[in-house]
């Protein structure tokens, strides 16, 4: 794994600032010019309805609880239109199906189940972290209480599995198996993340493997389990799986540049929001990998910060400070070329998989958008 | 359902006190004597290595976390011989295996599912409820902290379906179905218990359907899984879990009555344990819903204890009062009636199954020791 920071010193540094563009993948050359907001929509549109009627099963409160989470309602339960996200989930899953041929879908109960998983983990990720805020709403645990925040959880988790296992077909234990590896990949992932945030160092090859497990695991599971469920062999599905997987890791690499550069409008978070949270992300380990003396600077004040009891005050430029060092150490450059190396990883894996021209270029056009996406 | 408490009135009063026995069933009279003990002991034996091996495949720290809360390592990391419970649920799971004509080992993969489900909500619901011991030690929050509560949790709920998919036969994921199900029917219990804690008044039948949910089901899955491992058709499993469904209620009904007149020796909780912890627990719930003087009398103290900022320096004496006048409006007497009744129709559930002689009698041997067990 070629993870040296120093390895992009020889490209001309990005000038953007915070706010400013993040680093771009041009797209790659499709047959058809693909309209990804409408792919996206046609997976929200398809897997929404019977999200909610799966969530609808949940016994009171869990269901109002759910309801709030999914922004459904608000605090007050009122019918409210929430931010449901970005939905690249569903729409790699329902687009997933039609490389067996089958039409998407056959793949709205991976959409759901892997919603479903993807929406436990944030329930109780954001208990375990203490994160207050989420799509600029405050997180289950601080309106609900943390009980609420661990049985929404659990429940939806269990959800996920009842979706898939209630069609009774071979198909559906497949990916059933498949969904509960990702489930577990997710669940290491957090355990890997909570232990990185008491420790000094955390190298790059461990961010990334972290990384992998917290993002990569469902963004695979997602591109190939309406396959599986079309009935796509393991061979297939695995070559789905890598796909999705450094999709993951491309995707993620962007979200940690957004989480220290990001414009707060687009994203939903503060300024220098990984900054604040201490967060060993990729841009951070990488800077401090590097060597050099920004990259050293950086350590001596990242230590320091650790033991600040007066961290929590910092101005907005002590914060940018931070930034630019990370930035002049190279952590910044490298991250995004990490983006557009696992980017192509992503393309190439889709090499291996025989389906029709016009489902590929939705795939390629899929992973375009997640490394030149703004939010 | 006859939930009504005054209905006992008719029996003669239990005479025993704390510590003492409490209401037994004389044993069904079966083909062979059964050694229920060994029963137990090879359920356990089939069970134990495969949940050990399955356990091991969790990341650090979640492995020793795990490994703490099955009592294998104490909390300093030693290897202990922990207290791993009554074993009921894998004795019921292998045993479930021989309907079919399989050997009992078919139904070990059920067993450990059954088992990890099992420990992923005891670590959530001591969360949840605060509880600070289980089975004499320090509850899991309490020595790894919350998060890894929540984590191993949630990391042995995964590894629940994990041990079943792998199987990759139909009957596997027919069983995960069915563990799902239970899984969510757990979850829904739960949310029942917390939301009855701050009720005034609960019903004897919503006490039921909660206990129903928090034990039955599980207990249910327990005693026809191995049966579907084995290939054992929709109606045989249907009739298993509705003996375990009933075995369930009967095994709460005694640990309802071992939570206020248990002795502390064998239960490992403290005296009182239940009226301690506010429990709504059935001859609570029974003892306010029979009406007559004492019932009000005890509706009335109960009331001022909710109310009550001293009630955590309340006296042996005290509590003693409690039990007694639940004891007086027939709530003891109803909750042991209630345990028989429960027993009748797990004994009667079996009828319609086809199965050996042998297998019904251990069965049978199982629910009788449910109802005479006093830890």
């Amino acid at each position: 794994m070629k993870t040296d920071p120093r390895a992009t010193d020889r490209r001309t540094r990005g000038t953007a600032s915070r706010g400013e563009t993040v680093p771009t993948v041009p797209p790659a050359p499709t047959a058809d010019a693909v309209d990804v907001t409408a792919l996206l929509e046609r997976g929200r549109t398809l897997a929404t309805p019977v999200l909610r009627a799966v969530v609808d099963r949940l016994a009171p409160p869990m269901d109002t609880v759910a309801a709030y989470h999914f922004g459904w309602i608000d605090a007050q339960g009122n019918p409210a239109d929430g931010d449901g996200g970005k939905a690249v989930r569903p729409a790699l899953a329902v687009l997933s199906a039609e490389v067996t041929g089958a039409a998407p879908e056959a793949g709205v109960p991976g959409a759901v189940a892997v919603e479903l998983v993807h929406n436990f983990s944030l329930l109780h990720d954001d208990l375990m972290d203490g994160d207050e805020q989420r799509r600029h709403r405050d997180t289950v645990w601080k309106i609900h209480g943390p009980a609420q925040a661990i049985l929404v959880g659990d429940a939806l988790f269990a959800l996920a599995g009842e979706v898939l296992l209630e069609l009774g077909t071979v198909e559906a234990g497949r990916a059933a198996r498949r969904l509960t590896a990702a489930s577990r990949a997710l669940i290491d992932g957090q355990a890997q993340d909570i232990s990185y945030e008491h420790r000094d160092r955390v190298s790059v090859e461990e961010c990334l493997e972290m990384e992998g497990n917290k993002t990569g695991a469902l963004l695979a599971c997602a591109s190939s389990i309406g396959a599986v469920l079309g009935g796509a062999d393991d061979a297939t599905a695995d070559a789905l799986e890598r796909y999705g997987y450094h999709l993951g890791l491309a995707f993620q690499a962007i979200d940690d540049l957004l989480g220290i550069w990001g414009d707060p409008e687009a994203t939903g978070k503060q300024t220098w929001s990984d900054l604040r949270q201490r967060k060993k992300s990729l841009p951070v380990v990488a800077a401090l990998a590097a060597g050099g003396p920004a990259s050293e600077r950086l350590g001596e004040i990242l230590a320091a910060d650790a033991k600040s009891s007066d961290f929590a005050n910092f101005s907005e430029e002590e914060f940018a400070a931070r930034a630019a060092l990370i930035e002049e150490a190279g952590g910044r450059d490298w991250t995004a070329e990490e983006a557009r190396r696992q980017h192509t990883i992503a393309i190439e894996a889709l090499g291996a998989v025989d389906m029709p021209d016009r489902v590929r270029a939705r795939f390629t056009a899929l992973a375009d958008f997640v490394v030149v996406r703004k939010r």
